[in-house]
């Protein structure tokens, strides 16, 4: 069975471009004992990857380079040398970036055919999901009468944030970039109030008049994917006591030797009692089940939309990464691999 | 009875300087019923009080123009019309910057004259003493092992930190300004690391240096007086689950108009799970029987030294005030009013 894989060849510095990378088809061979050799049905993208493209210690390891790339992906069993996988079994592997590979069964886990539909195992009921729960829920504290702001609320994290924010109860102001995006904020996701970032000249201004329109002096709970100008608007718009999950700074990951742009107005975090707090969805795993019956209760109640931009085929699959960071992605983004 | 008392007659814009203040001579009358008589012992200078001299909402009103400052003061009770003071009595008020005053009994405050010296109430066993307490047992969650570092570590807050986190048995590396200081920190304070932040070209490099001196990789527990590069180095060696609680910025507070430095690897947050939480000590009352427990036991046991630096006579209130932002105050700046 051949896959084509596409394995990083040179560390970017700034923007990764696609001199960067390679595509590489090669052989798989019958699965040896102990294996299973299965075919990528999804893989996803995501920012985190920029981080590991770099040569630098961080909570997971760099890319190895002339290597393929690793990645979530769910897929299906094709042929097994192990007896607790079977042909036909949908697995979840890190070993994205590729149509298909043989991996010893240890590399993947089972994921439940019937309950969901399978991408939803890279949205949100995978990690991405998890990253909205664990984030909101556990690591902000949302309580009742909390006025919640998101960025990057278009997103795969994003829109699952405002979606679980609002089919709790609460009034939900998303910020993303664009018009697509914004009347996605608006139209999709109903929030109370929403902005696009690029067309404000002011964020702490865009963010203040969409709490006017809803009567709300400021916020309680700001999920930061963004950072940047989008959390120095939170900071100074935050109610005493908000807590800032910080997911993600994507407004700081390609600067290639400048400053990053930062909040400018951090002193305000005492007088107001601000919590920041950093955290990986991982740290927060024992929350699985919990979170797994959550999931499948709103997804059958149809409470949650799966924002998703699928892409076709592995030569899209740096099409597909790179468009994170040019905010051409709405929701998760997937490569659809077979 | 007269009394000299020091009037806000202008709001600074940045740096405060002598023409926005005017000391005014009163004569004082007998107290009338449900009044105390009281002359001063002691008054505190602190940062905070910059914040109250501009005319902008926070956590306690800005001063009035026109009218006494208002700050934390020790002194004794010369007359009485209520029945709860007596002449002799030691009380706490928010009434310095002035010798005397008459207040109604409810702005009065006992403290006990037997269980520790008068100006204490305004060191260790007062607001200073709880912000230091509260920041970091409670806001920062001490915990067995961690390496604590902690900006402006020569003053009022600081210093007590560093002795409460060395007397549970902790490494504690303290930064300040100046040979003084320094020489305050390694030779009183014995910490186990320290560095002159005025004489290092690069405070991540300084902090690196004294963590490698311990044989310590990095740091638990960071209590930020200061933010700017003492914070973005803070966030540069932190370990990962490091707790920032976030104290002061004095490094921001008098900048008028320019951008204030603020930490350039904010995103490193998520990755190493930091946790920055502001507070303010007063949220912290509830504490106040426990902490005042542990201040009369640690001073009877010799572990606390009172960091202070005393100003003689309402006439150097100002100098005194004014020496907070050039660094010239060792610990807790107090005034001696009589």
């Amino acid at each position: 069975m051949k896959s084509t894989e596409i394995h990083l060849v040179e560390r970017p510095v700034g923007m990764p471009e696609p001199h960067h990378f390679k595509a590489v088809t090669v052989d798989l061979p019958t699965p040896a004992e102990g294996e299973v050799q299965v075919r990528n049905l999804y893989m996803a993208v995501d920012p985190a990857m920029r981080g590991r493209m770099y040569d630098a210690k961080s909570y997971v390891p760099p890319f190895a380079l002339n290597a393929p790339m690793e990645g979530p992906a769910v897929g299906e069993v094709i042929a097994s040398a192990h007896p607790d996988f079977q042909p036909g079994d949908l697995v979840f592997s890190r070993l994205g970036w590729r149509e298909a590979f043989n991996a010893p069964a240890s590399a993947l886990e089972h994921r439940d055919r019937e309950a969901l539909p399978p991408q939803s195992y890279l949205t949100f009921a995978g990690v991405t999901g998890l990253t909205a729960y664990a984030g909101l829920f556990h690591v902000g504290g949302l309580k009742p009468g909390d006025t919640v702001f998101v960025s990057a609320a278009s997103g795969g994290v994003g829109s699952l944030v405002c979606q679980m924010a609002k089919l709790k109860g609460h009034k939900v102001i998303g910020a993303a970039g664009g018009a697509r995006k914004l009347a996605f904020l608006k139209e999709e996701l109903k929030l109370d109030g929403a902005f696009d970032y690029k067309a404000e000249p002011n964020l702490t201004k865009a963010l203040a008049r969409e709490l006017k329109a809803i009567s709300e002096k400021g916020i309680d709970l700001y999920f930061d994917n963004v950072g940047g100008e989008h959390l120095h608007a939170a900071i100074a718009l935050a109610n005493d006591y908000a807590r800032f999950p910080i997911c993600g700074m994507i407004s700081q990951y390609n600067l290639a030797g400048e400053a990053p742009m930062a909040p400018r107005n951090l002193m305000l975090m005492m007088g107001k009692r601000i919590r920041m707090q950093g955290f990986i969805a991982t740290d927060h795993l024992p929350l699985w089940q919990h979170f797994t019956a959550d999931m499948i209760a709103w997804h059958k109640a149809g409470l949650l939309h799966s924002a998703e931009t699928v892409h076709d085929g592995i030569d899209n699959a740096l099409t597909a990464f790179f468009a994170l960071f040019t905010g051409d992605n709405l929701g998760r983004a997937l490569v659809k691999l077979n």
